[in-house]
């Protein structure tokens, strides 16, 4: 059982920023994401494209916003438990709380935060008879740990950004590449279509279009996919280990939708008049997954929307106790790893 | 009189990202700060200080976050009033407002957003009877414009950063510089002491201590400055064209507490359960300077306060019109200077 003051749902720069923000509190906290690494969609979705209004950024690559939201929070040592969906929730009688995922993971706390974004990314899946037999045998429908694949024969199919970069990435890292797109024209990055152009030149990446998979066949795991050119109806079995399906992921609500919470229009009701906590004490929802009249789904609202749930989080976990506000101009941060930061001290010195 | 959209009082960090919220709806703002340049509290009192929780930032200087949201705004071309303080509002008879600076200059717009922080800054002030005779004719409180004292007499007091830092600065630009201060010691930041110690062992900068201020003295404009050495309480007049006493800011509320606004513990009582509006529609204050349930005077507060006023905002100027909100990693952000800036496109290109 992983136990902590607030656990996050979801780890987008609103759930990681407010691990920041419970720091200065003294709080610790936890994150679940069902993608396998933290950023939510910067980081999964565009973590190449800029953003244009995060205050005091005239424009910063979503990945480097994540990258220096990770920094940040870094002297707060959350902890994160990643590529699994937060699955169920249970309220004990001492109001506090205990969340389980989809791989069975439990996690206790006497606050949830839920920074779900549009909800967890769910990948598109293709139509295919015995699929779910491979899934983890074979089957991957995102990249977690790209070392599986070392030295491994693998089929991509997609003709977006993920199939074109997982392509770039894996052909040095796989023995054998094959990329199967249902056309002949790919959606990306120039630079992207340029390089697997190029990579497909030298022989490194196997490139089979227009065409589509059809079929799966192995015993246990995966062991051949079936592909079908589609300009000639022909198909070819090919000996794979992996099949990577990366047609796009899109966002479901999902599990959490049945926690109980207020929904309105696809997202949590929340009291935007103090601390966006929901219709049940203890959980509070911030950034894109919430509502209230005037919601806007900026990531700077979701910064100011996390920094007033921990206050209530506070307040909640100690209710005794009175917190007073200190800036960190003045009074700096103290990491729970021993570590300070903080302004240079103004000397009182004589001039003679 | 100067026309636009959203009229800011304020310049802080918060009046600064309104004009980029703003910008991105396509409203023009003007901005009025009592400080002689933006930035408010960052610029003038610890711009070289470092802050932590500016999301996304795990340190940025103050100074440096004010320069990036010049920077961030620069596309939508804000209209700057500085060294001037907002002193009356008048609503016309259409709903719009009249705001006329303690310089007579006038403002005309359907929308005030009061950004204000905690105040004004009004300077403190040394007692010497005849102070106000020469305010403006020799005696200033801010260094608005450094030229002014090119081969001038300076005579600076005052023991802190402020005094440390224009005495370091004036040495090269004044034929002399005086520094009185009522101790030997100074407080500010180590080099600054340093600096001084070293300028003044060169010549550069005729220091006095433990001493103060007593007398002023000069036929229309300040000519003369009687400074009593504590030790000795002896009395010598020293011949000067400026005197500026740097003896620290204190915000004050000022005028636009007369302004009918609702007023609890020295900040504007604001709506914020939808747009951070006051009891005066079209009049809104957002950061440090208004109070709400669970009100946080933190920068990132109010760079939400301030996007959400310009949703509203826009509301009121354009009761008409839905506006559709397009994230600047989709939509871009086209400037009023004609410039714009966009996520590179995705091609389709087939690769063969």
């Amino acid at each position: 059982m992983i136990k902590t003051d607030i656990l996050i749902i979801g780890a987008g720069p609103t759930g990681l920023f407010a691990v920041f923000e419970a720091g200065l509190l003294q709080l610790k906290c936890h994150l679940i994401d069902a993608l396998p690494q933290p950023g939510g969609q910067c980081s999964e979705i565009y973590p190449k494209k800029p953003i244009y209004d995060i205050p005091g950024y005239p424009e910063v690559l979503a990945g480097d916003l994540v990258d220096n939201l990770m920094e940040q929070i870094k002297p707060f040592q959350p902890g994160f438990t990643l590529g699994e969906r937060a699955e169920t929730i249970e309220k004990l009688e001492d109001d506090t709380f205990i969340v389980t995922t989809n791989k069975g993971t439990k996690h206790h706390a006497p606050v949830v935060a839920i920074a779900g974004g549009l909800g967890s990314f769910e990948p598109r899946k293709p139509l295919l008879d015995n699929l779910s037999k491979y899934e983890d045998n074979g089957v991957a429908y995102m990249i977690k740990e790209p070392e599986v694949y070392r030295d491994k024969k693998v089929l991509i199919a997609g003709g977006g950004d993920s199939a074109l970069d997982w392509s770039i990435f894996l052909a040095d890292v796989a023995s054998e590449v094959t990329l199967v797109h249902r056309r002949n024209e790919f959606r990306g990055a120039l630079d992207s279509v340029e390089k697997v152009q190029q990579l497909k030149n030298e022989g490194k990446i196997n490139l089979i279009t227009p065409a589509e998979v059809v079929g799966l066949k192995g015993e246990e795991t995966l062991e051949m996919v079936s592909v079908k050119d589609t300009s000639t109806d022909e198909v070819t079995d090919i000996e794979v280990d992996n099949f990577i399906p990366l047609f796009g992921l899109s966002p479901k609500l999902g599990p959490i939708g049945d926690w109980g919470l207020e929904i309105e229009k696809n997202a949590i009701k929340v009291d935007n008049t103090l601390d966006y906590q929901t219709n049940i004490p203890g959980i509070y929802a911030i950034g894109d997954v919430n509502t209230y009249p005037g919601k806007l789904k900026l990531i700077l609202c979701g910064f100011h929307e996390a920094t007033l749930m921990c206050q209530s989080a506070y307040q909640r976990i100690f209710p005794d106790k009175k917190y007073v506000m200190k800036y960190t101009t003045v009074g700096g941060v103290t990491g729970f790893d021993g570590s300070k930061k903080e302004a240079p001290k103004a000397v009182v010195k004589a001039i003679d």
